[in-house]
């Protein structure tokens, strides 16, 4: 059977481990990696072809953007007119509608599938939250995170002047509110006060209780470690306190790699259209035959 | 906006459940209760039309099949051409591939949707198995049952010589192993020894550690909650040890209601066909706009 050609595109913490999920995948091929820059003599990753523009890699079916949210729409631009499926992790909540309406259009008028947000969360979790509200409709859907780092809240506190690098942990306190516990290593004279003012005024810190902490080393306390918790209590028809509970541990950037190579796959059966998780039915993100996985784990 | 027209076939435990559930659903209207045989004066149920045949009922989209799993196909060959859809809650486990191959060339033909097997387990479990699965491709999943009752064992038990009523309740022992404790309320002269035999040697209890009690009223020790819990350890990409687990607890048939329901919506919405849950996006069981639903659980 043809496998699946899928290029990477962007080679920072989750291109990495997308790499390495699509080596151990049976029913996918890696075409290459698209990076913006290609050092003289890094030409290859791990057997594998790096160019700088997408085009000069072969039968491309699939292009996993695993760059930044913000950058997701450009690569998508670029990529979908030449008839190649997109994955991303597009993760700004409040943004997705208006990001899928965007690409709906470019899908429709290219014949192609995009597939967004396709991470744990948005992703996984978003399945999880769409069982349990049709399980039981009426109720309260909590969504706790941690303990865990916080890839974005991390990026946001390396930004801040005074900051050589840095790590936000997010800890669960229940009912979707979270602590913040912040860990930098400051600059050369930098303040820990004026750090930390900069840090809690920040929109991504303003509304939750946060810590900033100086540290000597973000190396040494540096754990990709993840989870969540997820519960409801609700109603199914008239029959109250039904109880649904997801819980995972997990690392990261290796199930976020995973999810997408999972959607890579299932953009393969869709009709032309842009696509969040909750739309494509969960059969379609395994290998194999139809009958032999309805067999399975039905 | 028109409301999904549902007739509920069969009024035993589920059905009951069934129709509780469609009476508060917005987006749905009860078309009738379909019974073998409908009693003098007994002809309206909680202000539902009692008919003994579907086809005396009006402008029918989908009907629920709440009868026990063996009469579904036989149902499904009555409704189907009458361009009628149909959900049911199948839960013969090692059928449902030949009981969907049937269904499916039939809904060709009637240009109609099926959907099997949606209750909680086969049903949402498999959903959940199934993202299971895809999160770490490599690894081992648990399905661990109860404590509760469980439906079919206790049909099973009530099916032996001597045994008057009784309750089949599944203690989990972990790793998808299971107790089975039995309780009977016996016929009179009935011998516990004899009933114990014939049930052990059921295939239902075979393969299970299982005990046998009599007491005097199964009434004062019925419970119809249930749960299970569902975990695995996988490996998504090559990164081991990553942590998965689903918890439940909840009534039975309420449940199982509330997902025949959902699914009954979700019929509206495929291509003729025949299908289990983990072929249908969750989005679909899901009442309302698209992008609203996107907007609030993605």
């Amino acid at each position: 059977m043809k496998k699946i050609r899928v290029a990477v595109v962007g080679y920072g913490n989750i291109g990495h481990y997308t790499l390495d999920t699509l080596q151990v995948t049976p029913d996918m091929e890696v075409a290459g990696i698209v990076r913006r820059h290609v050092a003289e003599g890094e030409d290859t990753v791990k057997g594998c072809p790096v160019v700088s523009d997408i085009r000069r890699l072969k039968d491309v079916d699939v292009a996993i953007l695993a760059t930044p949210t913000r950058s997701c729409l450009e690569y998508a631009k670029q990529i979908l007119p030449l008839g190649i499926n997109t994955v991303d992790s597009f993760d700004i909540h409040t943004s997705i509608l208006d990001y899928r309406r965007r690409l709906m259009a470019l899908n429709k008028k290219t014949n192609t599938v995009s597939v967004i947000s396709a991470g744990w969360d948005p992703g996984s979790d978003s399945v999880v939250r769409t069982l349990f509200q049709a399980l039981a409709p009426k109720g309260l859907t909590y969504t706790n995170f941690g303990p865990g780092m916080s890839m974005g809240h991390t990026v946001c506190v390396k930004s801040k002047k005074g900051v050589r690098d840095a790590l936000s942990l997010t800890i669960p306190k229940g009912e979707s509110l979270h602590r913040r516990m912040v860990y930098v290593e400051l600059e050369e004279g930098a303040d820990l006060a004026e750090v930390t003012r900069l840090i809690k005024e920040d929109p991504y810190f303003a509304s939750d209780e946060t810590y900033v902490n100086a540290v000597k080393s973000i190396d040494e306390i540096k754990d990709m470690g993840h989870g969540v918790n997820l519960v409801r209590k609700g109603v199914s028809g008239v029959t109250q306190n039904q109880l649904l509970e997801f819980n995972m541990r997990i690392n990261n950037p290796a199930l976020t790699a995973q999810v997408l190579v999972n959607l890579a796959r299932a953009s393969m059966c869709q009709q032309p259209g842009c696509y969040t998780m909750i739309e494509i039915p969960v059969i379609d993100m395994l290998p194999g035959n139809r009958e032999d996985i309805i067999g399975a784990m039905v």
